[in-house]
């Protein structure tokens, strides 16, 4: 496997854009994104499990119901959530682009981001969708900026690996930044691949995937109404489709997985005014099940986050946040160590704060990357989760976000 | 019933103090508080529900497993907690003051709040625990601010009530600041009454309340390992002793309900950086566990409690919280409106955001306290919880907590 340029449009017949439409009031931000396959592709996708949902996911869920897709399309500035006609906008959004493309409606996937509970028109489309036809081939850092709302940094990435002596190509651009705190699904990433495989495999691929990528980020612990990670696949690599499990469908997982797990740290370290992202590594928990939640509490807690951002090494807040966490913990065999390029140090044995070296835990805490290392020495599971720190401009972002 | 002054000095029979022994650096902030009843009383607690524990929680838990209690005990500046010789300290610091007051060791509650798993020492007791003694009758204010830590606001409430022809009182002092979010107990309340009432009787009243009152706030989710609450009635006021159900305990449990209501909306306030108080009421909900669900999620919310701060009516968020709290919610059935001293607004009717007047509503936010009104329209049930708005300070306050 091999990292490579071109995000989503990396892999064989994709093509990508994005444009200004008018949804967003900045007109030097494009504000919605176009994929396209030359070719319809197998279909899968994983959405928010909050009862809450937006409109698109509605619509999307009803298009790819029989497995397939040729397009997706995704504005920023409106989530089109809790609308009266949102499922109107939606459905009037994958016909026009549908009639542009010449494709049926019910093979676009649709998908929206930005403010909930605003009015929304299907005004700002029609300009957006002929502009966004016309300028496929833009590429893949147009249609990445054109789902953006609250990042700081654009996020796409693609690697070529092999399927059956066949190479494959698999990119994909995300949008993630507050409001992350995925159930099941996770903020919007679109994934395309050349790769052959058959719609019922491509979801148990994802389906599986995001339990250790994307469910395991956490910004805010807000999980967003319109989370959804969907994925085109056209087969034009021209390996043999992947109708069952065996190696070739594992090589295929492990290329998920590489775009996925590279995408989870920078979505957690562009979290709303993060400074730092932390990883939290829990080693040694009794069942899978513990070593997730544990992970997970800690770069949730309010607590631990602030003390991230004030590079205070507090580990009775990783302590606490592990003890409230509903896991099963034998608190008396916990170690916490921090890790960053500046070293690495253990501040708690067998559940007991130590005296540390509070210069060498300053200076590992100042690092952008830290790792927060718990080994629980009391079964053979791990987890890791990703999230960033606390911060005055998480305040700020997030304190006026509408105006 | 009858608000009153001398907090937990108000009921016959018991006096309080507050000194500086040493814990905190800080000389001129009192660091550990006493109250003592002049009649063994009976005692109820209810504890945090973290797996990791303070170890003065272990000590108070076989202390009054017997019903009974004659002195109470907490210092703050640091919790004792994830210490080797934490139940040590605790025992000693039992086993002094018991010498001290002519009292067995395990007629005290004992409690500690501050960093977790910091090395403790027992000699500041050794000078603390005399001079609490020469300063008993200081009185109830001088103990409040033994017990602060991050809290901007001394917490004290009493009220007089009657039971059974008989006036009783009862007051209590509390703390409350940041790793906020009890579960089956809170922080640390310390409640005194010079009510006859039993053991049980009195340990089944707190438990009850403890459910609406404490359990129903929250600052930032972290659910503290040191949390209780506890109390002593040492039966001066002569009524008949409270032993089985009726009219009495429902007094009795009415005046605990005036004390504990009273206190919540203050802890919230004084909610670390807090600039306002949040109240979320759910009206309408299908079963009281999910009104208490929903109630809780909404005030838990990093990104409401951010609009909040800046008061941004953005009642998608509100909706977002509900949605995925795990409670069965008909989305379509719900109205939001925000409540103030300035007045009233719906932003969300049958879940569906609504055009408003922004004027109106930044002015009703701009207050101090605000109140989220949700009607789901859907049931009998409602559910009251306490929050705060998440600030800069929040994050300075827990950036650089220990130092």
């Amino acid at each position: 496997m091999k990292a490579i340029s071109g995000g989503v449009c990396a892999a064989k017949g994709f093509t990508a854009s994005g444009v200004h439409c008018g949804i967003r009031k900045n007109r030097t931000k494009r504000d919605v994104a176009l994929i396209f396959s030359e070719r319809r592709a197998a279909a899968a996708a994983c959405y928010t499990q909050n009862l809450v949902k937006g409109a698109p996911i509605y619509v999307t869920k009803k298009n790819i119901a029989d497995g397939y897709a040729q397009a997706m399309i995704c504005n920023s500035g409106n989530a089109n959530t809790c609308n009266a006609n949102g499922i109107e906008i939606a459905e009037e959004t994958c016909a026009l682009l549908g009639a542009e493309l010449g494709i049926p409606a019910s093979d676009v996937i649709v998908a929206s981001t930005g403010v909930i509970g605003q009015p929304m028109s299907i005004e700002p489309f029609k300009v957006g969708i002929p502009a966004l036809h016309a300028a496929l081939g833009a590429g893949s850092k147009d249609a990445a900026e054109g789902i953006m709302t609250t990042d700081t940094r654009m996020k796409e990435v693609a690697f070529s690996f092999e399927v059956g002596g066949v190479e494959c190509k698999i990119g994909a651009i995300a949008k993630g930044s507050g409001m992350i705190h995925p159930n099941m699904a996770t903020m919007l990433i679109f994934i395309t691949t050349d790769c052959a495989i058959s719609p019922a495999m491509l979801q148990a691929a994802l389906s599986e995937d995001v339990k250790s990528s994307f469910n395991m980020i956490s910004v805010d612990g807000d999980t967003s109404t319109n989370d959804m990670v969907s994925i085109m696949a056209n087969g034009l690599a021209g390996n043999a489709e992947i109708t069952a499990p065996g190696a070739d469908f594992d090589a295929f997982c492990e290329a998920l997985a590489a775009i996925t797990h590279t995408l989870c740290p920078l979505i957690a370290r562009d979290g709303e005014g993060a400074t730092r992202l932390v990883t939290c590594t829990v080693r040694g928990a009794k069942t899978q099940k513990d070593a997730v939640i544990l992970s997970k509490s800690v770069i949730c807690s309010s607590l631990v986050k602030a003390a991230m951002f004030g590079a205070d090494a507090n580990c009775g807040r990783i302590m606490c946040a592990m003890g409230y966490s509903g896991a099963e913990l034998d608190v008396t065999k916990a170690d916490v160590s921090y890790i960053s390029k500046a070293g690495e140090i253990m501040v708690c044995r067998d559940g007991n704060g130590l005296v540390f070296d509070e210069d060498l835990a300053k200076a590992i805490l100042m690092e952008e990357e830290i790792t927060v290392a718990v080994q629980l020495q009391d079964g053979d599971y791990e987890a890791t989760a990703w999230g960033c720190d606390l911060t005055y401009d998480y305040v700020k972002i997030n304190g006026d976000y509408r105006t």
